[in-house]
């Protein structure tokens, strides 16, 4: 198995993607072919200990910037990273891919040069997310922001492949993302979609609310992209504020600087319970080849972590058992 | 000055709600008029101090539960402490309605019997918010799931009008949320809204993102009412699900559980920081009348708080303002 990685995509591209790569072939054994400017890579691979054979560099001579049209990029710069990278998918070259890059330019790349599973329309872009109850998975964050309600049928059964063979759960519950719980609630959108997941043979058990999806009531929600999209951002950046003001509490009086002082090893763990990078980016369902997006501000380990997770998905055959599901129920 | 209040909604009426009330009579010195069944009201209201001449009850045989279906209930429940109450201020026997109750019925009774603002198509639940960079708003989270362009183009208005006359804000920026910032971003709604916002009077600024939203960018946030009703739900558990990881992490040994205790009057200031309480719930704004709509889990301080602002609503004139602003720029 070998996994192309994106050396430019990312804020700290290649410095930090190169080292997540190597801690990765170190820890997890994987081959790779690190795609991007040649002499930048080779440059930051030079001080770093890995088996030599593991390693490939692919030359490419072009990056797609983070605030770049994807469609018109993957039109314009066929020499970019992630354009080489996917072909390297499509040639047989590789088995999979990983970038933290543009992630529109990487959706459509995929989309175009790889293709959809078979009865899979759109790709979905998948969260995976800690909660009290375990772990949950969101599809879709913004692969497809206008779906019409066959394609969240579809994100249901690559929810339900992805949690069985990644996450290890025998017979994952689906949710629908929706204003309320009664199947009555919603826009005509929503309805129509829960009809669909009643009649499939999905583990469906009906709408959820916005406050379900973090309390890890479901091991899977579906939704529209642009609600997916607001809800990861949203989440992020809740943590983030929430710090602050703890934060600027804490720094009020010295007893409570004390306290914080001690409860420390707390706050670290909160921070590696809440921590994305150990889950290593978000696979791209529905296309047919494994695909993983990491965030753009991603460290070492969340690379690291994305190579671990990739090669699971290559290894599990994901994609496979997805398409089996989706044939299964339309039969 | 009178404002009527629902006595029967909310999962601790009447007892808490009448607490609520005398607490923000005796505190406002506003006159208020509590509708629901008179015998329990007038029990909770027997051991309380108040001014006697300022506490009215006006009876209603009817409940409306929380799962009920608003336009069903509207019409079947004639005699609700909502529909009661919201025609208090239809016959000018209140200035205001303030309920905790089911807020589709609410929103329902309001908009059949007070009707909309001139100007206005659509009502629109506005929710008040603290950020790291002061108080912000997000209309609508949930009034109008399929709003058209022109829907979100008053939201815009109404903000406009609260945050200036409640708020205090001089000239408040208003952003449009969305899965991008740049304006080729989002769907064909999405679009038309930017331009429509682009092409009014009001302070635009631009889209903004599902990470922009607590960050407090924008004084103002307009967006339909699906994805504002998950922004609102997702926050809300997102902060319980952090303090759930949290107190697990500081009672894992005899240090931290020393350190939170050190700290505990940041975690009380965080708490009230984040407390929805001091905002007293959520105005309806377009509807011709001054209505509140409070969490269905609120304590007496978030009615007392309730009543507060329900108050300077009606004293500042915000609907008159609304109306102004709609009239000038139309013309």
């Amino acid at each position: 198995m070998k996994i192309a990685i994106d050396g430019m995509g990312g804020d700290n591209a290649p410095q930090v993607i190169v080292r997540g790569v190597v801690d990765g072939v170190n820890e997890f054994g994987h081959n790779v072919v690190i795609v991007g400017d040649k002499l930048s890579i080779e440059r930051e691979l030079s001080g770093l200990k890995f088996p030599a054979e593991r390693i490939e560099v692919c030359h490419s001579s072009q990056v797609v910037e983070m605030g770049e049209s994807p469609a018109v990029t993957i039109r314009k710069k066929k020499d970019s990273s992630i354009s080489v990278g996917v072909r390297l998918v499509k040639e047989g070259k590789a088995d999979a891919f990983v970038s933290a890059g543009n992630t529109g330019a990487v959706v459509c790349a995929a989309t175009l040069y790889l293709g959809l599973l078979p009865g899979i329309e759109r790709a979905g872009i998948a969260i995976i997310y800690p909660t009290p109850a375990g772990i949950s998975m969101l599809i879709d964050v913004g692969a497809n922001i206008t779906p019409k309600p066959i394609h969240l049928l579809q994100y249901g059964f690559m929810g339900d492949a992805y949690s069985k063979h990644i996450l290890g759960k025998k017979n994952p519950t689906i949710g629908l993302l929706n204003v309320g719980e009664e199947e009555t609630k919603g826009t005509d959108f929503v309805k129509e979609t829960h009809k669909l997941l009643i009649d499939s043979m999905l583990n469906f058990v009906g709408n959820i609310e916005g406050r379900d999806i973090f309390s890890g009531k479901t091991d899977v929600i579906v939704c529209d992209g642009f609600a997916g999209n607001v809800v990861l951002k949203v989440a992020e950046s809740l943590t983030l504020t929430i710090s602050k003001f703890l934060r600027r509490e804490l720094n009020k009086n010295v007893i409570t600087r004390l306290g914080a002082l001690l409860s420390r090893p707390a706050f670290k763990g909160l921070k590696k319970d809440l921590d994305y990078t150990e889950y290593g980016g978000a696979p791209l369902l529905g296309v047919a080849g494994a695909i993983t997006i990491c965030h753009g501000s991603s460290n070492a380990k969340a690379i690291k972590n994305a190579v671990r997770v990739t090669g699971e998905y290559v290894n599990r055959r994901v994609n496979e058992h997805i398409a089996e599901e989706i044939a299964s129920d339309i039969s």
